[in-house]
């Protein structure tokens, strides 16, 4: 799968990332690689509810896989790596 | 599986759940079921990561499920039913 079916999920209101995510299924995609990392991960569900409840019907949820990413230290913290969780959602069509 | 080896994850600190998973695990549980709905989803995933990297190694996630639940209007709001996202999560050891 290429990286450009990949939507990243932030804090932007959830219609624009469904919007994203239809884009890209209407522009041929099969697949659709939803991500997002530590509070984002649950806007990243309602984006995925949202794709396949309302617009999407015929979407199906092939794989979903959750981890965890280490953070460098940002200038003027402490040397502690912050650990922040993952998402990954697999939408298929 | 039996609805006693449910955790449903709330506001409380990530710690306070991760001990309860595996106090189900060390009293002879095989699966866990983790739950959450809308902002708690990203904690949920937070827990099932502690567990797995910090305290049991050898738990594996066995399934992960997304949805939708409708939440009824509380008192003195609107008559529109609200969507909440939820997750569950099958830890197995």
């Amino acid at each position: 799968m290429s990286e450009s079916n990949s939507v990243l999920i932030g804090r932007k209101p959830a219609m624009n990332y469904v919007l994203a995510c239809i884009t890209l299924f209407h522009s041929g995609a099969k697949q659709v690689n939803i991500k997002a990392r530590g509070k984002s991960i649950s806007h990243a569900i309602d984006v995925v509810e949202i794709v396949r409840r309302k617009f999407l019907p015929d979407a199906k949820i092939a794989a979903i896989s959750i981890g965890t990413d280490q953070l460098s230290p940002q200038d003027g913290e402490t040397n502690n790596l912050t650990n922040v969780s993952t998402i990954e959602i697999v939408l298929e069509r």
